[in-house]
């Protein structure tokens, strides 16, 4: 293979576990790392490479942190057995975890005594997506951090934004997108069961919204599992106090006021404390449904 | 022409004098009825037919009422020189403005003794499509109602989505789909601003976000005028305290707690505080950029 690279995917929970899947199709070395031996052991059966950080990390050319958040970012980093202080000069992490943008500059600092470059680079499409290797990636970094992340980039994005040199323009776009994403999933569940208390059935809102100006990616993609009164998780409800938390602190340390936000972050607040945390997102129309005395479609 | 009908075109503003236009191209004796008569005037010069209601309204096979809200719809069809009474039986009232579903259910009921049939048929798609014939129309009602209704609603609209044959149904889908779209457009503001605190600008968000999943439609129709710092009203900013408010109103008579939709109102009726009432609705930005210190593009 031209080009064949040595690449890790740290962290193999469902996104990670796709993209990692893609770097080996495209014939580059490739190690997963996990804190679950069972994933890593998984991935191995599927021609994943064997190799703990401390024997592989100065081989490296790139390595993807597909890990939940900034906690579990910074340890995979710089923690006891922190990756980037292995790695060579010139090598590049390409962080994929949702971080506030002042995570992502100050971590982008902390590479920089060991020459190592830092892509921020959250990913847009969910785990389908990242199984296909058609995520979107919402790229910050310098022009070197980009020529060192190509080949990773290549094999699991469809479509790359470069934002912009400095670190942190990605994961503020990631913000802004799941901002709208989350408001857009909380107005679908508000209208629908709304709808319900004036006759209009899920299976006619569901029919008729898509070819109207109400409509929403979200909508779209979520309304059926309403319909089919199927919360089985593709995504979620606590995925969402996560991220519109993040949002609302990057808001707060602006003095930016974002009271529609706020109000659905409150929605989706609601629905983990009634216990449905794991449950599809979706299931967010069960807090409305609960609050009006409404019936929705399935077992509920 | 073969099924040439009577047709009055009630309120000529810039969707009723699209519909009445082509209605008139059909080939129909179209009558244009407005309080304004520079409205009526212009209309009749482009081949308009000339009465007033106490004269054509025996005349008159189907009556589409264009007007602004509940109280002028009232007005037209059982005010003083209200048309209902003066019909024949068999004809048919399309009401288009946007009203509650009881309001809806209240009308239709007081046709009944004249033999008038009433259609529920609230209007999606704005001037632009009133102009070209191509509006969604949200409709309900008796089939005897759709079938008198046939040629009038095949002349204004592209698609007709018949809801049933209860009355207020139709206005029931408007309102979710008013409460979505007053929302989605909020959110986008929301998301462009906060976007703009944390280095993304305007031209960025219009370019990423409608290819990733937190994109609406309203979303994608209105950023370019943001962009542009063009604020002409091609829908205004005090559309939103009405519909929201119609949303709220028909939410608490059925005690449904909508905290998105009340959040979206409270921004909508800052514009319309601020003197914005009559720009283009997505100088809502505005309101987050004052608040936030932030320029927009143009002059603002």
């Amino acid at each position: 293979v031209a080009n064949r690279q040595n690449i890790a995917v740290i962290g193999l929970g469902s996104m990670g576990f796709g993209i990692a899947r893609n770097v080996l199709g495209q014939g580059h070395e490739t190690f997963g790392i996990d804190i679950n031996p069972d994933a890593v052991a998984r991935f191995q059966t599927e021609g994943g490479a064997v190799g703990d950080i401390a024997t592989i990390a100065a081989d490296l050319d790139a390595v993807a942190v597909v890990v939940l958040n900034a906690a579990q970012t910074e340890s995979v980093l710089f923690g006891e057995t922190g990756i980037v202080p292995r790695m060579r000069a010139g090598a590049v992490v390409v962080v994929c975890a949702t971080v506030a943008p002042e995570t992502a500059r100050v971590l982008a600092a902390r590479c920089e005594p060991y020459g190592v470059h830092y892509l921020d680079a959250p990913v847009s499409g969910g785990a389908v997506r990242a199984a296909d290797g058609s995520l979107s990636v919402m790229a910050a970094g310098t022009p070197q951090a980009f020529d060192a992340a190509e080949h990773l980039l290549a094999a699991m994005s469809e479509t790359v934004f470069a934002l912009g040199d400095t670190p942190g323009t990605g994961s503020a776009m990631k913000a802004v997108n799941q901002l709208l994403a989350g408001v857009h999933l909380a107005a679908m569940t508000e209208a629908l069961t709304f709808g319900m208390t004036q006759g209009v059935t899920p299976e006619t809102f569901a029919r008729v919204i898509p070819k109207c100006a109400g409509t929403s990616w979200m909508l779209e993609d979520r309304v059926p599992h309403i319909v089919e009164g199927d919360y089985t998780p593709r995504s979620a409800i606590d995925i969402w106090p996560k991220d519109l938390g993040i949002v609302l602190n990057i808001a707060k340390s602006a003095s930016f006021s974002a009271p529609i936000t706020a109000a659905a972050l409150q929605q989706f607040l609601a629905a983990s404390g009634m216990g449905m945390g794991q449950e599809d997102d979706a299931a967010l129309a069960k807090v409305y449904a609960r609050n009006a005395g409404l019936n929705l479609p399935g077992k509920t």
